[in-house]
């Protein structure tokens, strides 16, 4: 189906807006109150970019809580089951955070600016409310607000040579997650060696929210020989390589053992975060469910817009959260999340598709 | 600008989504992280419905975030600066929420359903993780969680006369934001007299989601000799009308003063609330700004897609959120966040429109 969006005051424009506009955006979706290009309307070309070329994203909407303050530190580690006592200025950490109940609400990567300054790169939910309304009854002494900064993704095998060319031999030495600041015809922005595909690449924070325009015709220029063109998050090589979408592929309360972030939850370290008791308890008792990859029968499938079931036999074991079709594997490969109880070599499968029911088998993931 | 919304599972849909597609409808928002009709494609028919008629909305997305223990109202009272002791079971109540800046987070309506009891019907924003961060901190006794509660709108001058067919003589007899539940073909719904509309009507809360598409064909149904069609929350009559659209209308620093919601904020209350230091701060020291109606002169104006700035001569003196042309005024009507030092009848107010600059005058609000 296909469905206006209403553009309005409401949600918030990215930095880079304009200028995805004018580099021919077809589709928005709306992330943390915010627009977000989800196409170009060249769906085949965007995946061809991303997997052997080179391709740039608007990811503005991937927004920034900012923690600083002499009590950061004791809020960042509080807000997250995984050990921080090793993080160190220039590094970023995936870092799953959990309710009160250990129930994931979000999946940010934590970026450690100083000792006294970390940002997580949040994906959409209100983590700058839940931070503030944990700091605030911690009266822990720490600022919590959203800074300006905004991410241009440049994702692909060629992304390494097109940030050589704006920035020197530096950003190629960069470990995975690493970042650093710098400055392009003086605009300010951070580097980081990151962004939501596998295919490698960086993401370029900009810094000052007046210049989208002018970082993404610089971004633009110097891609322009590597064949760089404009993409987005992409769902097919995200599902090929088993790349949680956190709202899309898990219950909402789903615990980190129950979407594949288990070993990031440590619950030896002595220090309190918020949910370990009942992380404790989860992991005593065992997660009900998982999430698997799986390998969907027949003919291609058009990615899907609502969930689908997932049965064992007759039985209900839990649901699809995104299938596509991998140009790849020429095979429709699929996350699901599904109880525990059923074994990876369970022969009976089947995901009920709105045009009837297929056969399923579960399969490792990264699919490549 | 038309650009097409992404249609995917990340994103909830409302248990009404089939019917409202069935219905026609054309364009849609993301709000509380659920699909929002904004559109069936004739403005004019759908405002004149409004009006004049009668119309029936799908604002699932207006998602409920329920309190419910032993501590549920000593929880329901810390979050909102507004004195709850006189608060009924099947009352409801608008109460403005704030963080421990006196910053407007939110602005629910408040349900009270028992004693032990709450629904906050919520604008955009998590609420959900906000509520559930304070009473994880405070170790207060009360369950926070979403409810399955989907509202769908009956607005309209003859919004009475609907749900007189359906449900009988009592709704007509609720005073305003009072509810009651009633179950309708079998169908359990809470029936409240409120809509984010001046022009009367009711919002039936469906409380099975496996009901939406029963519930919106039974509604069409009993409002079609009435003239009854879809709509959606109009941003024509909600400008006539003045109502606050939490997220466009305000900047995110703003407190209660500052929005028109300082008569909620009860600082001589003793119990403990949210941001009370604060508030008591920003009372005393007066607000910085003021949200005005602006009448814009000049030709009809199309709705904006971007904040407008506000000049007094050559000085900024703030934003005006949202403007649309009223066709019963047969004016541009405005509602503008701007700084107090401004006064009510400065002569030399401007709005900078992508066009131009237009001239400006303040004026009382709701405009009609």
């Amino acid at each position: 189906m296909a469905f206006q969006i209403g553009i309005g005051p409401r949600v918030r424009k990215s930095p880079f807006y304009d200028a995805t506009v004018k580099a021919g955006v077809a589709g928005f979706t709306i992330y943390n109150h915010m627009y977000m290009p989800v196409s170009y309307g060249d769906l085949a070309g965007e995946y061809d970019r991303l997997i052997n070329g080179v391709s740039m994203w608007d990811v503005a909407a991937e927004r920034q809580v900012e923690l600083k303050g002499p009590d950061a530190f004791k809020l960042a580690q509080y807000l997250t089951p995984r050990n921080l006592s090793r993080f160190v200025v220039g590094q970023g950490k995936y870092v799953p955070i959990c309710n009160h109940q250990g129930h994931v609400i979000n999946d940010p990567i934590c970026l450690k600016l100083a000792e006294d300054q970390y940002w997580l790169s949040i994906a959409d939910s209100d983590v700058l409310l839940w931070a503030q309304a944990i700091a605030g009854e911690k009266k822990f002494d720490v600022e919590v607000r959203e800074p300006d900064a905004s991410p241009l993704a440049i994702q692909g095998p060629k992304a390494e040579q097109v940030v050589a060319d704006l920035f020197g031999a530096w950003p190629a030495k960069l470990k995975y997650f690493w970042f650093r600041k710098a400055k392009l015809d003086g605009i300010p922005v951070l580097v980081a060696r990151s962004g939501w595909s596998k295919q490698g690449g960086f993401e370029l924070y900009l810094l000052d929210a007046n210049k989208g325009t002018q970082l993404w015709d610089r971004v633009a220029k110097a891609g322009k020989k590597y064949g760089i063109g404009p993409g987005c998050p992409n769902y097919i090589e995200r599902v090929e390589s088993g790349l949680l979408s956190y709202g899309a592929d898990n219950a909402v309360d789903s615990t980190p053992y129950e979407i594949g972030l288990g070993k990031y939850v440590d619950l030896d370290q002595r220090t309190a975060f918020i949910g370990k008791a009942a992380l404790k308890k989860a992991n005593e008792d065992g997660p009900q469910r998982k999430t698997v990859g799986l390998i969907v029968a027949g003919r291609a499938l058009k990615s899907n817009e609502h969930r689908w079931r997932v049965f064992k036999g007759k039985r209900d074991v839990g649901m699809m959260g995104v299938v596509a079709y991998s140009p790849r594997l020429k095979k429709n490969v699929a996350l699901a999340q599904i109880a525990t109880s059923v074994k990876d070599d369970a022969s009976d499968l089947t995901v009920q598709t709105p045009s009837g029911a297929r056969k399923a088998i579960i399969t490792a993931v990264p699919f490549i």
